[in-house]
């Protein structure tokens, strides 16, 4: 099933995709709701990030292939750094390039969202903790990362992270392809199967380290062929069986 | 003026201290309030941190005598890091040493409290947007630190984030003495004018990052003295003007 959060008019709500349809959930969608009959044309409405995040805990060099072309050694533990509420942005917004930046990136990436308050989870009790899974750009000012050492102000700027469209909550996340375009070019493309740390093991691990919320996202990495967005390009992260997070850079 | 969070059975208020008392507040202390003249006696009341938090933006390495000390460069721009919200504990409880770690360190520190959003906010207009300063420890797993390069992990434990225990409205950051004690003994002793990048500085630079909200804080750093907590130490945070915050070690 397809969830994402809508605005029409002033009013904000969580809806079930089908198709080209959005049907109104009542209820809450980390514990109990359901579809209801009421039915609006997805081209009519805004769409949200499909939640309102605490944090987002993002894990970095979690393909080889990334790891190579960075010149990172590969971690023995998922390497984690957070990106704050601050930077998100909905699908659709623009991304802002901040003056104190001369390259920012595109990094695309899959999406776990979390469903329960989850400490100290085993891996083979993950699935009762995720909600689903989504898109995610974790976009980066190459040059600050390089220059800091640190990765969290080259990742926490404003707008340096969109998700969405939807969360699919049906879905072995374990392999499915995965790609980034940049205006209509496909820039990176791999697979989840090429994951490092897969994302159960990440859910797993962080909440051994933080207690993870409803509604908190992990980033679980980018493959290799990041590079530059400029003025005017248009950035769009597509997962199998999710769907497409298209952005344009301001 | 002392603006604190208490607990009163399940009641949660703000108050203001004025010695062994508070006096209940009326109103948002992010912008219009006033002091009651409900008194109760501190010493009846739980003490919370003194606000909730959406993000704690922190920096590293900011000051001289513990950049030596960590053999760390001295930074051209403030060096951050964040912690997340699910690492705050109030003040009294207790820090919790997770088993992936040998060495869980104090960090004593100033932090800055914000009292409204603040983007790109220029050096001389910082006030406007400071609520005001209270006492943080940003606990550090020391041997994940070194081990990860990045920092997030071995600093966003839960408990890891102990602050209070009041916020100090009326107060120049700029030369205050700060003192950490490890079970009475002073470990940590140092003034915040040997900061590398000030308190006020820092909200603007920051500002000009991400967008700071009410509640924020930034966490300015800690000197020279770091070390190692064990089980059932007591670690206070001193800071002239502010108070004293204190937690024990599970």
């Amino acid at each position: 099933m397809k969830i994402g959060r809508f605005m029409e008019m002033d009013k904000i709500f969580y809806g079930v995709v089908e198709g080209e349809s959005v049907y109104s959930i009542e209820g809450d969608i980390f514990s109990k709701y359901h579809k209801t009959d009421t039915k609006r044309q997805l081209k009519n409405l805004k769409i949200l990030t499909p939640i309102v995040i605490t944090k987002a805990v993002c894990v970095g060099v979690n393909y080889k292939s990334h790891s190579e072309e960075m010149n990172h050694q590969l971690p023995s533990d998922p390497l984690l750094f957070i990106k704050p509420s601050s930077a998100v942005i909905n699908p659709e917004e623009e991304i802002v390039r901040p003056a104190q930046s001369t390259r920012v990136d595109y990094e695309g990436e899959l999406a776990v969202v979390i469903g329960k308050r989850a400490k100290d989870v085993d891996l083979k009790d993950v699935d009762d903790y995720i909600l689903g899974y989504t898109c995610g750009n974790d976009v980066t000012a190459r040059d600050l990362q390089q220059k800091d050492g640190q990765w969290t102000r080259a990742k926490s700027f404003d707008t340096f992270l969109p998700f969405g469209p939807f969360i699919e909550t049906d879905l072995d996340p374990d392999d499915l392809s995965l790609r980034t375009y940049l205006n209509g070019k496909v820039v990176q493309e791999s697979r989840t199967s090429n994951l490092i740390f897969k994302a159960k093991e990440l859910v797993s691990f962080i909440s051994h380290c933080m207690t993870l919320y409803p509604g908190d996202i992990i980033m679980t990495g980018t493959p290799s062929g990041i590079g530059p967005m400029g003025s005017g390009d248009v950035v769009e992260v597509e997962i199998e069986g999710i769907g497409i997070l298209r952005n344009r850079v301001k």
